[in-house]
C-alpha cells in the first residue's frame, strides 16, 4: 500500500509515534456523551472510557464540544482553549484535537443562528446565496475554535418516506451538486473543513427506512447518486467525507473499499480524511453482522478507507489494538490513516494554532447572519397554488390557525440545535430570536385583527380544537392555516433522523383541520411548514381546495417574517419545488428522473404522477419563456442554449429558468426529463432577459453498457418551462461525432455556466 | 459465434432454408388477434399482416389458438390439424408450427379445468401435488396438439403492490424453485414444453409497478431472483424461457446478453429456446428507447439471446430483414436462433407429428382433473386466526355475506381463461362447473338456513348494501363474510396483470362491510379470496377482529367446495402463508429474507413488521415441534437436521415442518431467517413423527465480496417453528472447513431431501 504524500513535518511527527499515540489520532472523544444523547443506538453505544484515559496519548477529534448540550459558547470556548493547550503542552507529541460540530442549518450550538434546512436551499435554486450562508456559518465556527463541520448532506432524494429528507437538498443530482458544492466552498472559505454526508447511497434505502438496505446497480449509483459527491470533491475541493450507514447490495459502505478508496481517492483524487458516521464502525459488527467482533469491524473499516472513528473510539482503540497483535498487516492501514489525520491537522493550521486568547465575545446571530437567514428563507418559499387571494393586501381580520402558526420550533430542521439538542432540555431558553409566523404577521399586518387558534396538534390525532378553529375562521375575512411537521429524532417529532413514515398524509388531525376550515367558505391559505413533501393533492384541487397553498421547508429563524412578508405581498415568492410533490406513500419511491416505464403508463393501474412536478412554483406575476435556441453540438463539445424569459405580469418577480433535456434513444434507458441548467432571474413588469447557458455535453453522460461513462451521439430534445413537466418552449438537436467516453480526467461533473443576461424592457 | 449442436436432420433442414424461411421460423402468428385482445398495448401493437402472408414461408409458432377467444376445443382442433397439415404439405420445407398456450391455472382454453393460482401452490407447500397438476394440464394440452405452455412464473414475490403477485408462487426463492420445478417436471412429463417466466427480475420493479425499472445489484439478483430459474433449468430440465419485460439498472432484459446467453446458456447449460414476452422486442424501441427502430430492436434482442418473437413477427420479419441488409453479421444470430427452433420442433416430435386424426372428444375437465383441483384448493387454504368458532359444526343459521360469497369468477386467477379472455365475451357460458362458496356451503351444511347478502361490490365503494348485510348477520347464528379481489387485466379488476395498487386496504367498501358485520356481535368468519395479500391486521386483532379469518388465494374450480368443507370441519386447513401479510402499502417493499436493518429496528419509526409472518397458518389441531438436532457440517457437506413434530390436539391435522437458518456473521449481510427445507406431515391426534432433512450446505451459499457464490465457515443458527418468526426449537452449529466456492458444476440449487418419517403414537 502506498502511504499518502505528506509534508516533512508530518512525516517526522508520525515517525516518533507509538502505536497508542497513532490509534488515539484515529478517534474522537465525546466529552459530553451521556444517556440522553440522541444518535442511533447512542444508549447501547455509550462509552465507559474516561476522557483522561482516552486522551492520555492525544486525541484525533473532540466531538461536538458546543453542540451536545446547551453550554454558553464563551464559557465553553475557554474550556476548549484550555483543553487544546493541555493537549499541546502536556501530551508527549503536543498535537491538538480537531473540533467538529454539526452545522447543517447553521452551527448547531446554543444561541447560534438557525438557517433554513437544506431542502429550502434546494427550493431557492441559488448557489451563490448558499455559498454566502456557508461562509458565514464557517466564520462563527472558526471563531469558536471549530475546525470541521459535518455538512453538507449530498444524498439525492429518492423517497419522501425517509425521515432525513429535510437534510437533503433536492431530488435532482445536479441541483444537489451545485448547491452542495457552493456550501462547501463557502464553509471552507472560512477555514473550516466541510464533510460530505453520506457517501454514498443512504437516501435510497428500501421503503425509505433509515439504515435499511440499498438496492441498486452500478449504473444508478454512478449516474444519480455519485455525481454530487464527485462535484464537491473535484470542483469544490472538499476536505472530508463521511460514510453512509447503509449497505448497498449486501456490502455496508463502511466496509467498502471500492467506494471509499478506489473511487473516492484513486479515481477522484480526494486526499482529505474519511470519517465514520457516528458508531458506524461498531455497527459493522452489531447491526450489519459482517464482522464477528469490534476488532474485525475496525480493521474492515480502516482497510476500506475510514480514517477516523466517530464519535468515540469504540473499535479503533482497544479492539483494534488487540486485533493488530494477530494481524500485523493492519499496521500499514493505521499508518495511512494517521498520516491523513496529521496532514489535515497541519492543513487546518491546528499544529500551530494560537491558543493564547479564547474569544470573550462571539456574535453567533449577528444582523449579518440574520439578513442571510432572511434572504435564504424568503427565496425558498414555494407558492404551490393561488386563486388570486394572495397576496392578502388590505385584509381586516385574519384567523391564523394550525399547530405551526405560533410555534418557533416548527420553523427549524432536525439538525438545528433547538430540535436536535435543546428539545431534551426543557426549560432552557432558545438563546436567540425566532419570531413565529403569528408574531411576524402581526408586525406585517398591523391594522388587521389576528385571531390565533391552534386547532390541533402536529402529531396528536385529537380533533377537539378543530371546532374553535372553524369558529374563528367563520368570523374572519381570511383564514391562514399553518400545518406541517415537527422535526425531531428517533421517535420524537414527525420528520427527521429516524422518523420515517409509511404514510404521506399530513400527520395527526391536520388534514381534518384544513378541510374543516376550507369548508367554512372563508377564503383560506394553507401554509405547509414541513421537512418532507406530503401528499397534499386534496388541498390543491377538489372539494377541499384552498385559495392558495404555500410550501415552506423549515425556513429557519427568519422564516416567520419571510412567510408573513410573502403572505402580505411585501415580497413575492420565488422558490421552486426541489422535489416532486408525492401522490401517495404507496407510489414511492418515485423520481422525476425516470425512464418512460418509471412513470405513469397504460401498463399499470397505479398512478404515480406527482401531485405537482419538480421545479413547480408560482409567484405574484407571470412569466413567458420563448424562443429556446440550441445548436447541434459535438458529444465532447458544449451545448449553447439561449431562451428569452419575460415578465408578463404586473409585479416584479423572480423566475427560476430551468433547462431540461431528454436523450430520446440511447444504448440504455434514459430519463424522460433531466435538468441541464438553471438560473434565477428577477425581472420587472414588461422586462425580458435572454438567458444563455453553456452546457458541456458531458452533462448528458451516462454509464454505458460496458460500465464507462459516455456521451452518445443522437437526438436530444430540450425545453424550458415552469417545471420539468411542461415544455413551454422546446428545441431538438443532434449530438454529433462519435461516442465520447469520459476519462478519469474529464470534467464529468461540469457545471453549466450562464452568460451575462441581456435585458430589454417593454 | 458457435452455432448450437443439432441433429443431422435439423442441420440438413436448415441448410436448405432461404432467409425468408428462416425468419418465419423465429416468429409467432396470432391468428385471432384483434382490437379486443388483452395484452400490454395490444391495441397499438395489432399486426396488419395477413396470416396467409405471414405463413407463406412457414411459421415458428401459432399463438394461443385455443386461448384467445371462446372457441369449441374440438372444432378448433380440427382447424388446427388442417392448418398443421397445410404447413407440412404445402409450405416448401413442410415444417409445422409450435402451438403455445397459457396454462398457469390450467389450460387457458374454453371449457378447460381451472386450478388454483400459483400463490395457492405456494400456500400448499406440496411440490408432489403441483407436479401431478402440471402433468394433468400437460395431458390435456398434448391431446389438443399444443406443444408449449407459457408457465410457470418463477418470479420471487417482493412487493404485494404488483398486480401479478397471484401468478407467482411465493416470497421465498426455495419454495418458488422447488414448486416451480415440480410444475415443469409435471408439464414436461406429458410431452409439453414448459416456459419459465419472467427471466429475470420482473417482480422487483420499482414500487411494484408493472414494467417499471428494477433496481438491484448483482448479489440480490444471484442470491434471490435467479435461484428458482437455475433450479428449473438444472434440476427441472426446462425447455423454454421467456424474458422479463423490465429493465434492470438501465438495461432491458430483452436486450441483455449477460442474462439471456452468458448466464442462462453458457453457465447453466440451457439449450432450449428463449421466447420473447408478448411485444417485448418492439418495446425495446417503443417503450425502453434503447433502439431507434424496430430493426435495431430485433437485432438487439436476437443478439442478446431471444430466439423467437411473440406473439407475432412485428420486428423479427420485415424490420429485421431490412436491418440485415446493412448488418450482415446479424445472419449468424438468425442462424443460431433458427437451429434452436428447429431442434425444439424435432424434440417435440413435431417434425413427424401424426396429423391424421384430430381428437373428436376431449376431456378438459375430467373427474381426475377435478379431484386434483379439489386437493390443490383444499391444501392451499390458510387459516390465519381462529378464536374457536371454526370449524362451524352444527350451526343452524348462517348469514353468508360479501361480494365473493356467491361469485364464481372470484375463485379464479388473472390467467384463467374465464378472467383473462371470457370476461371480454359477456353472455358466453363458462363451459365448466365452478360451484360458488354459497352453492358449496348449501351442500356442506344441508340443515342450516343460509341467507346470502352481497353487502357491497368488490371495487365500487358504494356502501348501500351494507345495511342489509348487517341485518342478515344480526339475524344469524354465525356470519361468514367473503371478501377479496376480482382478477382481471389492465384496469379491469383489482388484481392481475397491470392491476397494481398504491394502497393495500381491501378494495372498495369491503373493509366497512366487514367492520359493520363484526360490530353486530354475531360470531363472524372472514374469508379473503384474493390474488395478493392485503393489509388486514385490523380483522385479526383489535375492535374489528373477526372470530376467524381464512385466506384463500384464488383456489380454482373446486375452491368453493374446498372452502366450504374447511368451514364446516369436513376437512382441516393445512395451507401456510407463502408470503408475508403486509402491514401497509407504504411499508413496501418488504421480504422476510431481510438482514437486521431491513426489518423493524429502533433506528426507524416506520414499522414494517408483517401483520402475519411468512409460513404462518393454523389448523384445527395443535402441533409441538421439539428436539431439533443438527450436527456441525463442512462447508461443502450436508447438514442433517432432525426434528420431532407431534400432534398435541384432538384432530388429525397437517403441519408444514419448516426448517429455518441464520448465518450470524458473514462477509456480506445475510438475512435474519432463510427457509432451508420444508415438509408437509399429516399426523393423527397423539402421533409424533421425526422428520429428518438432508440439507446440502450449498443451500447457505451467497455471493461473496468477489462475486463468486460461496459457503463460508462459521456459526449458523437453525430453528423449526410455526412460521419464520418463531423459534419453537432451535440449535446452532458451526460450518467447518474453509470457504467453499461453488463452481459452474456445483449443485448450487440443491434441494433438501427428507428421510422416511419415523412415526410413533402416544
Amino acid at each position: 500500500m502506498d502511504l499518502p504524500a505528506v509534508s516533512q513535518r508530518v512525516r517526522a511527527l508520525h515517525a516518533q509515534m507509538t502505536l497508542d499515540e497513532k490509534l488515539a489520532q484515529l478517534v474522537g472523544y465525546w466529552v459530553d456523551q451521556g444517556d440522553d444523547l440522541v444518535a442511533p443506538m447512542a444508549g447501547e453505544m455509550a462509552t465507559s472510557t474516561k476522557y483522561e484515559d482516552a486522551s492520555a496519548h492525544g486525541i484525533g477529534h473532540l466531538t461536538r464540544v458546543y453542540g451536545t448540550r446547551p453550554v454558553d459558547p464563551v464559557e465553553r470556548a475557554e474550556w476548549l482553549w484550555n483543553e487544546q493547550r493541555r493537549l499541546r503542552e502536556r501530551s508527549r507529541l503536543g498535537i491538538g484535537a480537531i473540533v467538529h460540530e454539526e452545522c447543517l442549518t447553521g452551527l448547531a450550538a446554543w444561541k447560534a443562528a438557525t438557517f433554513p434546512t437544506p431542502l429550502a436551499w434546494g427550493a431557492a435554486f441559488d448557489p451563490e446565496l448558499t455559498e454566502q450562508v456557508g461562509a458565514a456559518i464557517g466564520r462563527s465556527m472558526r471563531e469558536l475554535g471549530i475546525h470541521q463541520g459535518l455538512a453538507p448532506v449530498l444524498d439525492v432524494i429518492t423517497d419522501p418516506r425517509w425521515g432525513r429528507v429535510d437534510e437533503c437538498i433536492a431530488e435532482d443530482p445536479y441541483v444537489v451538486g451545485t448547491i452542495g458544492t457552493a456550501y462547501v466552498r463557502g464553509l471552507q472559505s472560512s477555514g473550516v473543513h466541510a464533510t460530505l454526508k453520506h457517501f454514498a447511497g443512504y437516501s435510497a434505502s428500501q421503503a425509505g427506512r433509515n439504515h435499511a438496505p440499498v438496492h441498486m446497480g452500478r449504473r444508478r449509483l454512478q449516474d444519480v447518486v455519485l455525481p454530487p459527491f464527485e462535484m464537491a470533491v473535484r470542483d469544490g475541493g472538499v476536505r472530508s467525507v463521511m460514510n453512509s450507514y447503509a449497505e448497498i447490495d449486501g456490502v455496508p459502505v463502511a466496509s467498502n473499499p471500492e467506494l471509499l478508496t478506489e473511487l473516492l481517492r484513486e479515481e477522484w483524487g480526494f486526499d482529505g480524511t474519511v470519517v465514520a458516521d457516528y458508531f458506524a464502525v461498531a455497527f459493522l459488527h452489531a447491526l450489519h453482522g459482517v464482522a464477528a467482533d469490534l476488532g474485525q469491524a475496525a480493521l474492515l473499516a480502516l482497510r476500506a478507507g475510514i480514517d477516523i472513528e466517530l464519535p468515540t473510539g469504540d473499535a479503533f482503540v482497544g479492539p483494534l489494538r488487540e486485533r493488530l497483535a494477530t494481524d500485523p498487516h493492519g499496521l500499514a492501514d493505521v499508518d495511512r490513516a494517521v498520516l491523513r489525520v496529521l496532514a489535515q491537522k497541519e492543513e487546518l493550521g491546528l499544529l500551530d494554532e494560537d491558543l493564547s486568547e479564547p474569544p470573550t465575545e462571539v456574535a453567533l446571530d449577528s444582523p449579518e447572519l440574520r439578513e442571510l437567514a432572511r434572504r435564504s428563507a424568503e427565496e425558498s418559499v414555494v407558492l404551490l397554488s393561488n386563486d388570486g387571494m394572495l397576496p392578502l393586501g388590505a385584509v381586516r381580520s385574519v384567523a391564523l390557525i394550525g399547530p405551526n402558526a405560533d410555534a418557533a420550533e416548527s420553523l427549524m430542521g432536525c439538525y438545528s440545535f433547538a430540535n436536535h439538542v435543546l428539545a431534551h432540555h426543557p426549560g432552557t431558553a432558545l438563546g436567540f430570536e425566532i419570531p413565529t409566523i403569528a408574531e411576524a404577521l402581526r408586525v406585517e399586518l398591523p391594522s388587521a385583527s389576528i385571531e390565533v387558534e391552534r386547532g390541533c396538534d402536529v402529531e396528536d390525532p385529537d380533533p377537539a380544537g378543530i371546532d374553535a378553529a372553524v369558529a374563528a375562521a367563520a368570523r374572519a375575512e381570511a383564514a391562514i392555516v399553518v400545518v406541517g411537521d415537527r422535526a425531531g429524532l428517533f421517535g420524537r417529532g414527525t420528520v427527521g433522523e429516524g422518523n420515517d413514515v409509511d404514510d404521506l398524509e399530513l400527520p395527526g388531525a391536520q388534514r381534518r383541520l384544513v378541510e374543516a376550515v376550507v369548508a367554512t367558505g372563508t377564503p383560506t391559505v394553507v401554509v405547509v411548514v414541513s421537512g418532507r413533501p406530503y401528499a397534499i393533492g386534496w388541498m390543491l384541487e377538489g372539494p377541499s381546495a384552498a385559495g392558495a397553498v404555500i410550501q415552506a421547508f423549515f425556513p429557519g429563524e427568519e422564516g416567520g417574517p419571510a412567510i408573513a412578508r410573502i403572505l402580505s405581498g411585501s415580497s413575492a415568492p420565488s422558490g421552486r419545488l426541489p422535489v416532486s410533490l408525492p401522490r401517495s406513500a404507496g407510489a414511492q419511491p418515485y423520481t422525476y428522473l425516470h425512464p418512460v416505464l418509471g412513470g405513469p403508463t397504460e401498463i399499470t393501474s397505479a398512478d404515480n404522477t406527482p401531485v405537482l412536478p419538480f421545479g413547480h412554483g408560482l409567484t405574484y406575476t407571470t412569466f413567458a419563456r420563448e424562443e429556446l435556441d440550441v445548436a447541434d453540438a459535438a458529444t465532447d463539445g458544449t451545448l449553447v442554449a439561449s431562451v428569452r424569459v419575460s415578465n408578463t405580469g404586473e409585479r416584479t418577480g423572480t423566475d427560476v429558468v430551468q433547462l431540461y433535456a431528454r436523450d430520446v434513444f440511447a444504448s440504455v434507458t434514459r430519463p424522460v426529463a433531466q435538468l441541464l441548467a438553471y438560473q434565477r432571474v428577477t425581472l420587472d413588469p414588461g422586462e425580458s432577459a435572454t438567458v444563455t447557458f453553456d452546457v458541456p455535453a458531458t452533462r448528458l453522460a451516462f454509464t454505458g453498457r460496458d460500465g464507462r461513462r459516455i456521451v452518445e451521439p443522437g437526438r436530444v430534445e430540450l425545453w424550458v418551462g415552469p417545471s420539468c413537466a411542461v415544455r413551454e418552449t422546446e428545441a431538438a438537436i443532434e449530438l454529433t461525432g462519435g461516442t465520447h467516453a469520459l476519462t478519469a480526467d474529464s470534467p464529468r461533473s461540469a457545471v453549466a455556466t450562464v452568460s451575462p443576461l441581456v435585458r430589454e424592457s417593454r
